[in-house]
Order: structure tokens, then C-alpha cells, then sequence
């Protein structure tokens, strides 16, 4: 049987010039639905058991991100459930993977996805929960249902948003999320236990179902950045963020958190409001004792590498965190996860993973409790 | 909230009328992509926890089996795992389904449905066993893989074909294929030991991806109806006959099975090739054995109830197992399972179910083998 | 760390007579707890990560079974849930394992155990049902509860029982009930479904609490083969069929299995009732039926080796099955499982195993279903 | 069926004075084997189903600790997986549980068990791991092995020791056990894969391995406290300290936990070593910091209630952990969890329970990595 590779299934994304010779395989990195953005990958091989292949990506210098492909290793999975780093590299132009797969089929991708049918599952085993209420907040554009779950108390003043994948290739940020739901579920997690009692949380998995489900890495079906839209959102152009942006408003926020991850930096670190104008001690000391905090929780976050001081500027506002300081006056942290490595604490099989952005989740159940009992 | 009736994932398929007051939901059933076929349902009610929901399908009097609609309860689910049945009656022109759900999001369907992420995924489990080989057998219109598993004694001369789920609305034909896979992987059943000793099975899970994708009930991406192809396949109109075909030409074929559902008679039966001018006495003798066989495996299997005699016509071999015994002269038999129930034992509270149809999958081994042996 | 050989824990039995050089291990099988009765061994060996043992069972040639040993095989498991068998060999006198373990601990067995805690949680689990009711039955000698599990129809005239472990060191006895309540209780299974409207099933998942805990092969605390106490039981001696005995003559009783082991023949075949007295003709077409069904209901059933035609003599009765048809004239069968393999579909890796013992528990519904039918 | 109340399983205790009468069932809390100390219960009761029992312990004032009783509710299950707390008061002399159970087998006792099975399949599954080496240090009175499990990295300076169970009741300090393996052998958990590198982990998950299979509270099959052990431990009444001890003083220790439960306060507290004669300021810094990430790291733990100061006397040195501070110098500390509730977050379903006590154990990784790292 020759080389086959496809991608027709949830989130696949690939561009095949040729694979007619398993040692040069030659792919492009297609572009986000209706944008002009490459870098997300998610393929399927069949035929190249214990084959060596050599796959070329012959656009990876014309990428987003073309950083990204630095000490970048690709993912791999032969029942998409076990995922290992593959050995890639990049030449400034072109990203190689070499892998030789040890069964008939193999799938390779930027980062082990999340699926759509996962991310119903999580809705569906949550509001199993009785301290669970499922909520929709309306329609995407491809007619998704836009999915919301209230945790916890509802009669406490404190609301605590999560909202996750605004990115919809930033399968890490779900991860991430189902690992805090867990945790926030857990009878015997103290943390949950009182995050619930003290607040109650509005969780938001997947801000961008569209664009997951088209294997985007950064836009919906209307190709736009959702994380550009917070300032005038339209329900024709950015309906996830419209809704969630007005149900926000409707039952206000003390403690925001958006989760991303990052294609450059091999660390986990936060993105402040600091560089709003107006920005106050007190903000700045709330925001810098999260940090602290957050340290201790887990030692995969840290807060020595990140975007460093970013001026304030017109796209400022259109960002999801310092739109929410500026809208609400709280806390409000953009949470940024590696699609390569933890640098600190390299793992050379797993690289950055599912499991790890889970145990990151339920890690930041800590610095958010510091952060309800502060205020 | 009020209700929310959607339908956008995986194999949803549902027209909305009217659903703003619970008590009078108004829906038409959907056709089948490019087919004027009309019976399959899925789709999700939110917003309705603890309110009694009245949902009536207007056009059920017009799909496809009216019939299938007396004695029939639709399939419910908060979890889309435990799936239960639900009050419906229909009086000759409208179903109605009367339900008061528990939870805030529940899911109607018209079967137990069967994603095509549990598809990939019973693929990916089967490739790990060293009995298995996964093949790719090409694409279908949609770009999906048309796969199949190759499981057991190359070196044996018998070749079993299943192939699963033609018409894709059949779900309970793959619920059938995942047990009976099951059970031949299974070390400690002796029918699956034994089976792949004396044979290869080319087991086809589903042979219409993008129909089950695309919530149809009979038909293809192309609007073919795939069990009418089987005299004159194309690649442009019915590639998953066409290349199932050709494979079972290139290795031969000693018995086949082609697994679906029935939407009108409560009961699981097989209909044999009988009609066939020139079916041989010793071919009727093979196909009583094999039915008799199964009765003593299974008592959810029956053989007083069926299609009865049908007369041979001009469309006979364009349907699979005809086609199959006259092209291979082999034993060949379409296997139908109950969308109802087994009106010889129902089960109010799921009626026939995947976990039904599966456990049937598994006591199938026991006539296949009877068989094998007796040729 | 020099090798340790430790038995302080559930059915632990071996006796060492030296252990200080790997290669040249002396054992000695123990006696059960109160008989002259020599088979069962369960052994731990610590220390011998990647070391090659070899371990000379010294009195193997004057146990109980010497036969047992010939083309046997040990079996041995690093976590107690995975059992390999291992190089095993006899030379009429010696029975010598060789065998390097992979991981620090290693369990040694005469066949797959299964302990006194699995059987608290099987009854655990079955009592959770509807379809279930936990009797106490009694207490043993040593103050254990001897339970039975009724499952079915109540008003069912028919009684089937089933008992299980007479011979405690038989424990393929106990994982063959496993299967077989697990089946009874699967509402996807047929044979389950319909038995339990057929009939009302006995089950005394382990009719030897006392043997089983002390690592005894064939007798109770008392010493006492139960296999023999069935015409003159005492609650002194045999409580254990004191106590069945009493409750079968109180609910009556239609069919009765008695799940045993055997230790020389590597086939599974039943012991009927013929060498009775006054058996009659019908009698014997009921059991020729059953042993007929059960050979197509499993291959691993047959029913060409056993124990052959044995006369009748004083001890006959003494014995659960011939007792049970003798004091109710109903098809009564001693069931037997090797502890070997199964010489006709032999599994290098595993041979006879637990797995295999509860497959074989759920295929004999189907052969009860048609007895009871029949009668 | 009458009421049973039987207790022959794995720490199994009670003694049963009168069951005769539901409403009016008698009982005394049993002494440990060979001490006159009596707390721990377990028992199960058949035949109750639907049936309100009122179970008396006569001689709760006369145990080992009385105000134990106070506020205090014990545990059942009937399962022995799910276990919730039901209604028990105490008059100052006799102790009362009123439930109506609503099965036909009910365990109730003093607190969520831990068997020896499982311990068995703890060691089992961990040795799996190639992170792990699993030890035996020796034998107890009664022949069980005295198991231990070393974690990590050898190269590492570092030595942890953490052992549980001295007092054999305490099940919940095996619990925690349990949970700070599985956090150390999680690839995805930063603490545990920091902590691997840091330090190599000397694990006793059972130091009384006769007195948790006996039902002993306190002591082993010697009658010996093992808590009052540490000076002068011998072979003959402790053997179990006495080849812990000796394989410290051969490893060295940097960090030592010694974890119990307490059968009086309801909160998690540790113990310190400050009583003793020339404990430095050093030393009780160390201490203080531990005690201050720990109460970051979880909120089940506080420094609120505890023994408050003790005088240092001729048996201070007898205890592990003030033996270990006086002999190695290092951190050490006696960890209490309640036996009833934690107070500060209570659960009136499960009270203080198995998975609470994992969740702890987990959490402890961030204290310790922090001391390590300190030092
Ligand atoms: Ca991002
Ligand atoms: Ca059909
Ligand atoms: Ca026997
Ligand atoms: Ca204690």
C-alpha cells in the first residue's frame, strides 16, 4: 500500500504537495479557514508501518509564527490518546519531521487536539454534577452551540470567569480546562471545595467552536482573532465574543483568566493589564500577588520569561484581559502555555501536554482562591 | 433561557418549525443530503431542564418508513452515553415525543448514535493488536478514509467479509461490528481463538463515512442509496462499493455478512439469497445451517419474522449479499437489527441498543464458525 | 538484597527448605491446613530482579496429583492481575520452575488466584442490582459467612443452583461464577435476560471460605473434602454443605452445577450422574442434551476426555452432584476446568486462565436456557 | 433472616453482646490482639435490609479514647468502595448508630479501611513503574513482609522518608500514602517530577502490617505501641521499627514524616520536634516554614489546634519523629489527620475520608520540595 495522508476529521488540517516517496514528503501548512494565517497541523498517515518517513513542511518559514519552529518537536499518537514528541527540525525555511511509525496508521499534529466530541463530553459530564448549571449563551456562525458552565455558589458576590481557546488551535487552553473543572468538581479537593463556596465560577471551555472543529489556529468561520474583537464585537463577525462579552456585563466579573498558549516561549507565564493607562498600585499588587501565589502552586508556572513591557496602544482594548481590567476593574491575567516545552523541566517523551495543561488547571485553583479571600 | 434546539455535530439533523413554547415544539425530520430520503434524527434541547417538552415531527407520515414510526420511543441521553427510550406515539401523520428532562442540555436521536470519533477510535484500538491489520481502501467523496480491518490467519484459504452501516442511520450495524471485533481480539473467547484460526476476516466498520457524518439515514454524499450500487459502482457516484468490491474480488470472499438495520419490524433477522435464480440446494442448505446456528447462539436472533420471499428483479444484485452469491457463490446474508425493540424480549427501558447490538456481534462468532467449518 | 520467599498473605502456601543460592531453590508443597493433601502453592519471591531461578519443588513427585505436574505449567504475575505461565518441567519426582523475573517482586501460583477480597467485592457489586438478593447462608468453622446470591424471577418455578470452590484450591471455580453473574446481570445479554425469567438461580460463588483463605487445595478448616460430606453432612465437620444441603431441600432444586478443577486432564468436560442407580433414560437424554448444547455454546466445551465411566459404590453419594440427582432426580453435573491448558486450543502465554474460566461461566446459560426449556 | 453480624475479613473487630433485636443491638469495641486498647471497629451486618438498626457500644467510654466519640460519626458502605457517614451519637458512656441500610449486606467502621490486598496491589503497581524500587526490610512477628518502596533519583543527595501506620487504625495515614505516590510517579505532576530529581523517596506505606490485618488500633502482633518504640526497638516486640531504623541510620535521612490520625480533633495538624532539650532556632525555622507551605498548599491542613506544647520527658525519644530530629538533625514530623471530620471544611456526607487523605498526600509535595530546597 502507497502513502496516504488525509485530514478529513475534526480539526485535520494539511496542505499534501506530494508523498509519493516516503523520504520526501513534501506538505504545506494550510491556512486557517478565512484568514491569512498558517500554522496549525493535524494529519493522518496510513501505509508507512515501520517505513521511514521524511516530511518536509516546505512553507514553515512563512508561517505566523516562524520562531515557533525553533526547538520545536511535533506531536504523535497511534490511537490519539497516547501522545509523544517526534524528532523535527528547522532550518529557518523548511520544518522536517523525521519518524519511522511502528503501526499502519499515525497521527501527526502542532499539538494533541482536543475534539469537538471531547469538548462535549466535558459539558456532558459536567452537568451531571448537581452544583452544575449548563448554560448556552447562543450560536456561532457555523450554528455551534456556544457553551457556558456556572460552578458553584450562586449566592456568593465573587464571579470568577474562565474562558478558554479563544485560539481554537490552542487545544492546550481546554486541557487546561478540564483539568480546573475537575478539580472544582472533586469532593475531596479542598481547593475546589472552597473556591465554590467563596465564588462562583463561569467557565467557557472553548470560546471558538468554529474554528476547532476547522482546524484553525487562530480564527473563527468569519476568520476573525477573537482575541482583537473585545472592544466592538459583532454578532456577524465575532458572535462568541459578543456573548460572552455581554453576559459578562450582565453578571459581572471580580477575577478573569483567559487561557492561550504560545508557539514561541518553551514556559508557562501570564500576560498582565499593566500596561493599561490608569492601571493602580492596588491592581498592580493584586495582579503581582497572583503571580507569587501562582509560583507556589505550581512549579511549571513562572514569571521570568514572558512578552516583557508592551506598550499601550489602540489594539490594547480589543484584547480580552485588559479589556476586562478596563471594563471591570479586576484582576484579569492572559495565561500562556507552551506548544513546545516547559524549558524548566523538560520532558523529552511528552514534551508541554494534555495532561500537564490539566494539572496546570487544577494548580490554579490556588492562586485564584489567595486571589477571592484577598479581595 | 428559552428552549434551544440544535443540531450542528456529528450526524445531527433535525429542521426546526417553531420551538418557542415547550408544549408545542414543532420539527420536520431532515433529508438525507442530496436524497429525498427522510427519517434520521438528532439533535439537542437546552434549556428545558424539569419542563415538560411536547416535540411533534409533522412530516413523519411523509419519510421514508411511516411504519417505522408505530410502536416506536426515540432514544434519549444527558450523557450521550446511557441512552434510554422516551414516550413517543404517532397517530398516522405526526410523531410526538412527550419528555420531561432532568438535566439542562438532553439529546433525541433516532438510534443510539455511533460518532465518527468512536469510528477512528475503534480503528486505533484494533491497530495496536499485533492480529490486526488496518488498511486504507481509498476515499470517499467527502475526503474521508475508507478503512478496513484485516484480523487474523493470513495463511488461512477462508475469507470472512463484514461489511457495516451502507445505509449510515443504521448505527446499531457498527454497535454489531465494535462487539464482534471485540470478541475476536479477546484472548480468552474461544470463538474468537478459533475463527481466526480457520479464517481472515476483512471487516469494513462503516462503509459510509460521510452519510454518517452527515446525519443521513440510507445514503451517501452523493445522494446514492450504497446497497443499489453493487452491480454498477463509480468512483463518482459510490466509491465505497466500488472499492470494497474491488478488494473483495482481488482476495476472494467464503462468507459474507452485510450488517443493518430495519426501521419497520421489531426483530433481528436475516435475509438470505434465496430470490437468486440458480441458488443451489446445497446454498440453501448452508444458509438454513447458519441460520439455525444463530438461533441456538443467540435468542435475540430469529427466523419467523423477515422480509419473506421477495422475487427476483432487475434490482436484486444490485444489493450486496445478493450481488455476493452470485459474484462469489458463497454464503451471504444481510443481517437486520430492531431501530424498535426485540418484541420477543423488550426492554422498556432501552429497547434495542448498541450494547445490545454489540453483544449480538459477539454470539455471531458462533454461526461463523459452524460455517467455516462445515464448508 | 538476598531472595526473600514470603506466603503471610490471602491462600500464601509453600514451605521453604532453602533459598540462599537462586539457582538452586528448594521447596517443599504444603500440606493443606488439616489433610494429608498436597497441591496448592502461592508464593512471593522478592530479590530476584533480572536473576534466573530456578526452583526445585522437592516433594512434587508425593503430592496429591503427582499427574498434575506433567505437562504443567506455574503461573506468575508482578502485579497480581496479569498471569504468565513459566517454564515448568517434572521428572517424576521434581517439579522445576525456571524463570528470570523482570521486576523486583514476583508471585508464584499453582493457577491464578482469586482471593477472599475479590469475593467480598463480587458479592458487593451484585447485591448493588435489583435482581439480586444476598443470603447468609451461615458461618463457617473459622466465623467466615458463607452467602449465596439469589438473582431472577421469584415466582419462577424453576431453581437452578450453582455452587462453586467445594475444592477451595479450584479457583478457576470462583472466576468461571464471575463471568457467569456478570452475564446474568448484562441486560444486553440474552442468555442472562432470559434466564432470569425462566428460572431463579442459587449461586454460592464459594462453598469454601475457610480452604480458600488457608491456601488449602481440596478441604475445609476441619480437614473435611466437602466433595464428600453430601449424604451425611454436620455442621461440626462440613458445615459449609451442611447449610447448602438444608437450603436446597427447602427451595427445591431443577438443575445443579458444581464447579470444579481437575488437575491432570487439560480439557474442560463435565461428570454426570450415570453410574447411579436407577438413572433413568430420560434422565440421560437430559444430560446428553446439555452436554451437547454446551459443545456449541463453547468450543472450549467437549466432551471426548474425563473421567470416563466410574461405578457406583458407598461414596458415590457422598458426592454433590450424584447427591443432587439422587435426592431430586434433576440434571446435576460436576463441571471441570484444567489446571493446565486446554489441550485443544492450548494459549502459550496464559494457558488455562481466569479469563478464560469466567468466558466459559457465560457461555453455560446457553446450555442451561435449553434445559431449562426442555423440561 | 435474622440480623448477622460477623467480622472474620481483614481487620475485621467487634464483639457482638446481642443481635436478636435490631432496635436493641449490643455490641463492645474489641480490644487490640495483645493490648488492652480498644477503638477500631469493623464489622458488617446482614439481613437488616429496610430495617432501622440501633447499634449500642457499651464500652465506648471505656476506650482508648473517649472524646473520640464525641462528635463523631462512623462510617459504612455496601460496597466497601463508596463510604458515607451515618448518624452516631455518644452519651458520655455508650455510643449509638441508627441507620437503616438499604441493602442486604452493610460494613460499617471506625474509619474508611485500607487492606492489606490493597496495599499488596499498591506496592504491585508502583514497582511497575521504572522509577521504583520496592524493598523488603524484613519480617513482622506474624511472617508479612515489611515493604518499602525507594522513588527517585539514587544520585540524589537527598533522603525523605515517609512512613505510615505505625498505628495500624490509622488507615487514613495509608490513604495519603497512596495519594503521594501516585503524585510522585505522575509524569504530569511538576511537584512529583521535581521532587524525583531533588531528593530519592524512602516510602513505608505500612509499618504494621499484623496489626492492620488483626484490627488492631494501636499496636502489632506483640502488643507493642511502635510509636513508643524508637529508642530501644528489639526483633522480638518490634521488629518493625527496629528494621526501619536500621535502614535510616544505613541511608541517612534529610526529611522525615511520620503519618498518623488522631482520633480527637477534627482538623490536620502536624506534630513538631520543639520539646526537644537543644532543638536550634535553625531547626525551628525549617519546622515553621514547613508548616506555612503547607498550609498554602492545602487547606485541609492548619497550625490552629494541635497538642499544643509538650514537656520533653523520658518518652519523647521513644516516638519516630522526635527520635529522628534528635538522631539525624533533620525535619521531622509526626502528620495527624481526624478520624471524624476536618471541622474547617466539613463533609457532612463522607467526614474526613480516604480520598481527602489522598488529596493531602498529594499536597505534601510542595512543602517538602521547598524544604528541600531550602536546606
Ligand atoms: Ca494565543
Ligand atoms: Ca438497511
Ligand atoms: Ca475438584
Ligand atoms: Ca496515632
Amino acid at each position: 500500500m502507497p502513502i496516504k495522508i488525509s485530514h478529513q476529521f475534526d480539526a485535520g488540517a494539511i496542505d499534501v504537495l506530494r508523498a509519493d516517496d516516503p523520504s520526501a514528503i513534501e506538505l504545506n501548512i494550510r491556512k486557517d479557514s478565512h484568514a491569512d494565517i498558517t500554522q496549525w497541523f493535524f494529519f493522518r498517515v496510513q501505509g508507512a508501518r515501520e517505513t521511514s518517513l521524511t516530511m518536509r513542511f516546505l512553507n514553515a518559514g512563512q508561517t505566523a509564527y516562524p520562531d515557533g519552529w525553533n526547538e520545536y518537536e511535533a506531536v504523535a499518537s497511534y490511537d490519539r490518546e497516547t501522545w509523544f514528541r517526534v524528532p523535527t527540525s528547522f532550518d529557518g525555511q523548511v520544518m522536517t519531521i523525521d519518524h519511522t511509525p511502528t503501526h499502519d496508521s499515525v497521527y501527526y499534529a502542532y499539538f494533541e487536539p482536543y475534539s469537538w466530541e471531547r469538548h462535549l463530553a466535558l459539558l456532558d459530564s459536567a452537568q451531571l454534577s448537581p452544583l452544575v448549571q449548563l448554560e448556552d449563551l447562543g450560536s456561532t456562525i457555523d450554528g455551534r452551540d456556544l457553551n457556558m458552565l456556572v460552578i458553584g455558589n450562586p449566592a456568593a458576590e465573587k464571579k470568577v470567569w474562565v474562558i478558554a481557546r479563544q485560539h481554537p488551535g490552542e487545544t492546550m487552553a481546554e486541557w487546561f480546562v478540564e483539568g480546573m473543572v475537575e478539580a472544582l468538581l472533586d469532593p475531596a479537593n479542598p481547593f475546589g471545595r472552597q473556591c465554590l463556596t467563596e465564588a462562583e465560577f463561569y467557565v467557557v471551555p472553548n470560546m471558538n467552536p468554529d474554528g476547532s472543529v476547522r482546524g484553525n489556529l487562530r480564527t473563527n468561520a468569519a476568520g476573525a482573532n477573537l482575541n482583537r474583537e473585545w472592544m466592538t464585537p459583532t454578532m456577524a463577525r465575532s458572535p462568541e465574543v459578543f456573548l460572552v462579552r455581554e453576559k459578562m456585563h450582565e453578571v459581572g466579573c471580580d477575577l478573569f483568566l483567559d487561557v492561550h498558549g504560545d508557539e514561541g516561549l518553551p514556559y508557562v507565564f501570564v500576560a498582565g493589564s499593566e500596561s493599561l493607562p490608569g492601571f493602580t498600585a492596588e491592581q498592580a499588587a493584586a495582579q503581582q500577588k497572583f503571580i507569587s501565589d501562582f509560583k507556589i502552586a505550581s512549579p511549571d508556572f513562572q514569571d521570568e520569561h514572558g512578552y516583557g513591557a508592551t506598550p499601550f496602544t489602540a489594539e490594547t482594548l480589543t484584547m480580552g484581559s485588559p479589556y476586562v481590567t478596563h471594563a471591570f476593574g479586576c484582576l484579569s491575567l492572559t495565561l500562556e502555555m507552551p506548544f513546545k516545552d516547559n524549558a524548566n523541566d523538560p520532558d523529552p517523551e511528552a514534551g508541554w501536554s494534555g495532561a500537564r495543561s490539566a494539572e496546570l488547571g487544577k494548580s490554579i485553583l490556588q492562586p485564584v482562591l489567595q486571589a477571592l479571600r484577598a479581595q
